[in-house]
């Protein structure tokens, strides 16, 4: 860990003067990882003041951004994620990158606990100085937490990290969060047919970019072989396969790092593949313009629902139309007219 | 057909004193089938005037909706779903059902004709005197096709029709906004293995709450029972099984009409298993709570880019965000503040 609670709760610290948002883009650029920590911890805070000075930093950040890798890693509890993220991302390194991880878990506020809280996980990806790791910040909306999520990882690009990885638990929503902020969405699976997917929600299979199944040592890797060729016949006959890269199924595990390296060759060659068709470049301009289109329609509907006389209603509003009293269109009129104060 | 193209596009007609929405409604519950076509014109119209009044309607109609089985029917063209829309209308109206059939189909618009406007198609189900076939009206957002099909459908259920079918292609957005008001979404599929999925847009299947395996006659019965076999497989795994409802895989062949009525003993169940736990009034009070926060947002993201402000700066802003010269976030903000007129 870089940040401690204390440096990490001062974003603008009392101690030293604040320094510029120039000042702290250069420092972060230049490698100093405590700037990029408390950069983060500033892009996190919801108070107005930080929210304006996290905007001037990262708009001087921009032009150095967008040169990692940014990879998706999800599955369900006990598949194996910090055990395999560690092993993965000591193979990155060792290969010449820097590699930080993000998480994105908007249950941390219910269970108390950031997935990446504990600090006994990647003992040794932590200690590593190509290594950046940030827990995810508890609290908020996962719309909130998605977008501290993406702005993050436009710090950590501008820190030198060019492998950005963003971790989420394969039990919610952020799923489809995370898919539309990276450039490859991994799943993680244990060996042993359908089963583990029960704790999978519908559609994330069909997010996936490339699955591994993880685990596959001592008495499991029968098992595992035997699932990877099933998962191989479930997407082919399921799946609609992309022209431009057919969703791979491979075997790895991360406690003995075995396959390990194939998976980052894999996402190697995914990324040639797509950035020679122009596939990458799309789905980034993509994830953008949706990006900007989901703060208007969230601010929008905040603002509605905030609305004096929208809240009066709402209530009566929402018992009405599920208990067919009114036609939602009726209803959502009567409320629309109060917020934009004419008949439409 | 029941509708002209000359009544159908006079819904307040000149040629008579037009009838007050409560007399419209006491002859749609009588059964007269023009008075119900004429409405549902009024329902398609996005004039002002017959907007208001359409609501109106809707309202006298609104105490005598629900009782119908919903039925969403999808497939790729090419798998025979008039062939087999017709075939299961008519053994449904055997049953002493009546059957309406409506359509979802936004892309008429470019293809310059509506997928039910084929007047060749289903032409025993057209002259049954208990089936009410309506096209897809052409033209407008998909929001707005789906909105004036699900309040067409009320209509249809205040006229007593207790089996109303909304058929959509296979290819577009369509599927989520049918499955988004039916009870039960089917699936159509040829036979022969994945490949005929490959028309078939990602996540479809995972709306399907029965799949239909069609054209198992002739030559291509094994080929089918193969098929079958293969989507349970499949479905098995990749699919988290609801605890109230396994999705069927079906075989029928809506030409000889072998197995058309185990597809309707299939909906029987369904509909008794899902009534037994009360996941159906769920389900459509959700849909109906989901219409009207569609409706909303849908309302405000159209003023927003209809404000003067925003849209003098919009196209700058996206060409902006998805080049990367500024966040998501910035830009978002900066048109906000234009829509709602001060900072947020």
């Amino acid at each position: 860990m870089t940040v401690t609670p204390h440096s990490g709760s001062q974003p603008s610290g009392s101690r030293r003067p604040a320094a510029s948002p120039a000042e702290t883009a250069e420092a972060i650029r230049r490698g100093d990882r405590r700037a990029l920590a408390r950069a983060i911890t500033l892009i996190e805070s919801t108070r107005a003041d930080h929210r304006a000075m996290a905007e001037e930093l990262l708009a001087e950040l921009l032009p150095h951004t967008g040169n990692s890798i940014r990879i998706g890693i999800s599955g369900v509890p006990g598949v194996g994620k910090s055990t395999f993220i560690e092993a993965f991302g000591l193979h990155v390194i060792g290969q010449g990158h820097k590699v930080a991880v993000l998480a994105v878990d908007p249950s941390s506020q219910r269970t108390g606990g950031s997935i990446l809280g504990d600090k006994t996980r990647m003992e040794e990806l932590t200690r590593n100085t190509s290594a950046f790791i940030r827990p995810s910040p508890s609290g908020g909306t996962l719309g909130g937490v998605a977008r501290r999520t993406r702005e993050a990882m436009l710090a950590c690009e501008a820190a030198g990290y060019d492998v950005v990885i963003v971790e989420t638990v394969g039990v919610g929503q952020s799923e489809t969060a995370v898919s539309d902020m990276v450039d490859l969405f991994m799943l993680l699976l244990l060996p042993g047919g359908g089963d583990e997917l029960q704790g999978i929600k519908k559609g994330i299979v069909e997010l996936a970019d490339l699955i591994v199944v993880n685990k596959a040592d001592g008495a499991l890797v029968n098992a595992a072989r035997h699932a990877v060729a099933e998962y191989r016949h479930a997407l082919a006959l399921l799946r609609s396969p992309s022209k431009d890269w057919k969703v791979p199924v491979l075997t790895c595990s991360a406690a003995t790092r075995i396959g390990v390296p194939e998976v980052w060759e894999t996402i190697g060659k995914y990324r040639s593949t797509l950035s020679a068709t122009g596939a990458l470049d799309v789905r980034r301009a993509e994830q953008a313009r949706a990006w900007m289109w989901s703060e208007i329609a969230e601010t929008l509907t905040d603002a509605f629902r905030h609305h004096p006389a929208v809240r009066a209603d709402l209530a009566t509003a929402e018992y009405a139309v599920t208990h067919a009293e009114t036609t939602p269109t009726v209803a959502a009129r009567a409320l629309l007219e109060k917020f934009l104060g004419r008949s439409r």
